[in-house]
């Protein structure tokens, strides 16, 4: 199967400015937070690339992205997440896309690029695919969960039998159980997908990508309908758009970058400093 | 003295996503940079604010300063920081005020306000007035930096005799040793100063403004003018213009504030999986 193109969703209200964030990559270059995803597409050889945006936000994206191959495609109303994939309809012309969500940033283990380990799958495979990750049922509330069966002869692939968005506990454990996860551990959405055509049909048939569509129903729908895997990755992800989820996925891009050595003694630098003045405080 | 305005620059091309950044800051709300500066202007009860910025940047700073009763000063050519002041002039009408750097943000220790306090003596001694804080040689390259006389009977504050900007280390030892500090280091401008109508009747006569004019060169001229003070103030100061100063400036709020705890756990569960994932490659 050919992947030719990757949409990015940042089209979200309270995403606006987060794109605009400037992030340190683990090169060392300061990029904004958009930047860094372009560049993890551009891992996966893929070189159509389009964002979607809210109106009114091309000049400052443009700008943060610096790339002019990139397009933006405008989502008219703010009308979520379903309807901002659906805007890239025209730009997909019913090709298979690579689709990553403006506010997670990846930080990858031992050389490995998600998105180009996901693309090489799904190019083998010829299915839809979505990248998972084995989550803490604490954080169920954050994700999109899917449950199914391992491949045989396959560690980390799973057939995709059932998909909620944000499930509770009692429904995970209902009806998400993977076997061989560690106990209260579920198989959580990382934010990153390979779709086929399929999908994006199923979208339009969906109430036309209205609102009432979701992401994690139409993935359901499509489960029914053709093989849907789904790839667990080891490297981990950091939504930024939490409270602290940017300060995080900084960390963690300094701590395993080539500026380590440089942030560890900064924050040492940084803790001992809180230390002294709360001791002459203490002391006062 | 009166002191009912303040400047903030903002408008160096660099700069110009800068204080749209968001940080978590120490009452645990989400807020751009340029918002935390404004703030801590409103804790010195100064209500007449301007942000002198780059023409274009308007829409995007207006939404994150999110206060309608903060003016925006265009500065119309990119010309230097002594221009992007002199640009105020029209918004001060001859009146003292007190003026922050776009790129500075400070995590005040004791539960002090540095903007607070400084306007305060600047009020008592009814005069010109930078805050200053004793700095290591080695950043001298990134801060003007001042020589004087301790007053005699105060302990922080100091008579200004001279200003460079940027010293080298030798020009630095010739002129701006200051007694009682310790060894190597230096007053360093902290980005926060209080200014007479004098000092914008010097940038004016300063070749009106224009390049070649510069705000340490024309403090000098004010130190031969009038009394001019610096405060030295113990509260930290962090430039977050420079390569990982916003990451130190949020871990230095974080730590300094409400969300301590919950930003330390993170920080240790970060650290134990770069921990694991170097033991796991190594035992690959």
């Amino acid at each position: 199967m050919n992947i030719p193109k990757a949409v990015v969703t940042a089209a979200a209200p309270k995403q606006r400015t987060l794109a605009l964030q400037t992030v340190i990559d683990r090169d060392g270059h300061e990029k904004s937070v958009l930047r860094t995803i372009i560049e993890e597409i551009r891992r996966a050889n893929i070189d159509h690339i389009a964002v979607v945006i809210s109106p009114g936000d091309e000049a400052a994206y443009t700008r943060s992205v610096a790339d002019r191959t990139v397009q933006f495609i405008h989502q008219v109303e703010a009308s979520g997440y379903a309807n901002a994939l659906y805007s890239a309809r025209s730009f997909l012309r019913g090709e298979a896309f690579l689709h990553l969500v403006g506010d997670h940033l990846y930080v990858g283990t031992n050389g490995t690029h998600s998105s180009k380990t996901l693309v090489e799958v799904a190019s083998q495979e010829g299915c839809s695919i979505s990248a998972v990750q084995s989550t803490r049922e604490t954080q169920l509330k954050r994700y999109g969960a899917i449950g199914g069966q391992r491949l045989p002869g396959k560690q980390d692939l799973y057939k995709v039998e059932r998909v909620l968005e944000k499930p509770t506990p009692t429904e995970a454990e209902q009806s998400l159980n993977v076997s061989g996860l560690r106990a209260g551990h579920y198989l959580c959405f990382f934010g990153m997908h390979v779709l086929t055509p399929t999908f994006m049909e199923l979208l339009e048939q969906h109430s036309n990508g209205q609102k009432g569509a979701t992401v994690s129903g139409v993935l359901a729908e499509l489960a029914n309908r053709e093989q849907y895997l789904a790839l667990e990755l080891q490297s981990r992800r950091y939504d930024v758009g939490v409270k602290y989820g940017l300060f995080q996925a900084q960390l963690a891009l300094a701590l395993s970058g080539q500026d380590r050595d440089l942030v560890l003694t900064q924050l040492l630098e940084n803790l001992a400093l809180q230390r002294n003045e709360k001791s002459a405080n203490e002391t006062d």
